[in-house]
């Protein structure tokens, strides 16, 4: 193999298929990104067996085809600092592979581009499109209350739902739902998958934040894949039913709070800080007319918070783990929320003013 | 103690105090910031026995006088975080202090201020006066190769010493000799000291950026004072005779460069990129004429990098850690430096064109 092209091009998409090399693993193989030019095509690859990216075809000079597996980091590393425009790539005898650019030449001992591992088939057939920053904030808006429990192996997902013209993701930790929608652009027969929670952490930083750009799903029965045009991602799916949800969330409430969302946010904040364990000491929620205090207790001392918001209905004490309801709070870009509550020992809901794009559901503590 | 100041500019001098606290100690009392109230004076102190600060008075409205100490930790996110433009600190029973403003109101739980260590005592007899800014630089082009290894305890310290209206700060792990001089205002007879490196890292982060801003220094035998104004740090100083450092540096060489800073820095870095163990590989600079050829090898693959420079004197080949020359040309603020070289197995010497404000002497690696 040898080709030149543009340095800043193949930084970009090194650190695209970044995104999935192995960062500790026994096959060293997984560190590694393959690098294949056809007579009119060079592409990267990696793939750490449970997630893949492939670039698209990258502009370059391609003047012999062949490929070669060289280990992301040094390879990144390299072309990051390589005070030159443009880099010549060349494989040498022993998988040896020379790069070269400005005033810097590198021979590094890289791998047979025939050990690197294949990237799963997957047909595509029924493409669901999304805006990639719609996908962006689907995403980032419900990631953080997956279950971080392997024992639970379905809940280290999130559910992807398609159904009445709209993508709904869910996950759920067993102390909190998170829930979002967005419309999809045709309807489409119901489908859902569980996409593992650390393909969508990764997806989540190549995709785009541009309104216009697309990206395609496309589902199989083990795996899905993510047409970003610039690359694609395919992963595998997790196996088995997920929990039913719906019926927990209701209309139904005894006292609705209309509440300042990065008020209310602070005030948590604050009251947090007299625990010594990270956030786990609970705060307490003192639903008052139109005031709701805060307060919290530990071994340090105490914290007293009074927010003022729209009290509708009966007043009431109720106690939460405050990440839960700062992680929430932090997922919402709207000023103002509404928060329901059907009592003390009720899970409450936060659900936007109008609309119904989103819900978050947290359990209570017992007080 | 009763009294309201400004939060923000409560807020500033926690900042400040806080470079004293300990962070892990058996002794509790030494996470603490002391609060002191008197009747026209409220300052805060830290101590963490090696090294103690106090600030200047604070301007604050003073309704009780006394003192409290209370975890600086908690303290500083409990200010950092109050959403009102002043705040109230009173003390209770038991050690209680309530901290009140905005709409939050936070109980804690402190220390008797009697149980605060006191700090030293250091009579302020002769000033040396210098910049803030220039102590800041003298310090940050040296600190980097005091040594890291507590059986050379003399070596982990900076050495001062007032000479011939100048002020010389030095550094030396064995490896290599960091030398850096500051004219003073005034003569003084010789005095040297050597002043701990952890106090050293603490005062960078403190001394002003601001041109104006000036610091005094005073010394005794045991404790060094450091007058910012706005705060004085008091600090041990290190017992015992520093190394002699200066016949290692002479003005004889053999070969001698003048070369471009950041690009030596540069191929330095990308050279060391074959280097597994943290830069640990040595480089190979090969002196040739107009161009110097730096060269890696390792089980990874080999680098090669160019630099032209104008070269004066034998060719000649010589390794580094490459650690140690970047350290000391990131150091430097001039855009090209002088290297001189005396042979392969002899330390090289990094000058200015001009002047002799530093030197740093960087022994070789046998190749």
């Amino acid at each position: 193999m040898k080709l030149t092209c543009s340095k800043d091009l193949l930084l970009h998409y090194i650190n695209i298929v970044n995104k999935a090399v192995s960062s500790r693993t026994t096959l060293p193989i997984l560190e590694c990104i393959l690098l294949h030019a056809e007579t009119d095509r060079f592409t990267m690859t990696a793939n750490n067996l449970e997630l893949g990216i492939q670039t698209a075809p990258i502009d370059a000079t391609i003047i012999q085809t062949g490929e070669i597996a060289i280990e992301a980091k040094i390879f990144h590393e390299i072309i990051r600092r390589l005070n030159g425009e443009t880099v010549t790539l060349e494989t040498g005898e022993n998988n040896a592979i020379t790069i070269t650019g400005g005033t810097s030449r590198f021979t590094i001992m890289g791998q047979a581009g025939d050990d690197f591992p294949s990237l799963p088939q997957v047909a595509q057939e029924e493409a669901y499109t999304l805006g990639q920053n719609e996908l962006r904030n689907l995403i980032r808006q419900t990631i953080f209350s997956i279950s971080q429990e392997s024992t639970k192996q379905i809940l280290t997902g999130e559910l992807f739902e398609m159904k009445e013209h709209c993508m709904h993701v869910v996950s759920i930790d067993g102390y909190r739902i998170s829930f979002r929608k967005s419309p999809l652009e045709h309807e489409f027969a119901p489908k859902s998958v569980v996409v593992p929670g650390k393909t969508l952490t990764e997806l989540m930083k190549i995709l785009s934040q541009e309104e216009e750009d697309k990206v395609q799903l496309y589902f199989t029965e083990k795996h899905v894949l993510f047409d970003l045009g610039i690359a694609t991602m395919v992963s595998r799916l997790l196996e088995g039913d997920y929990v039913s949800y719906e019926n927990n969330f209701t209309e139904d409430y005894k006292t609705k709070l209309i509440i300042h969302t990065a008020e209310l946010i602070q005030a948590l904040e604050r009251a947090s800080l007299v625990s010594r364990d990270n956030r786990k000491t609970p705060v307490r929620l003192e639903l008052r007319p139109n005031v709701l205090v805060i307060t919290a207790r530990s071994d340090m001392g105490t914290a007293y918070e009074e927010v003022p918001n729209e009290t509708d209905g009966d007043e009431m004490q109720i106690a939460f783990n405050p990440r839960y309801l700062i992680e929430a709070l932090r997922a919402i870009e709207d000023e103002k929320v509404a928060i329901r509550f059907t009592g003390s020992l009720s899970p409450c809901t936060i659900v936007p003013l109008e609309g119904n794009a989103y819900q978050y559901l947290i359990l209570p503590l017992r007080m």
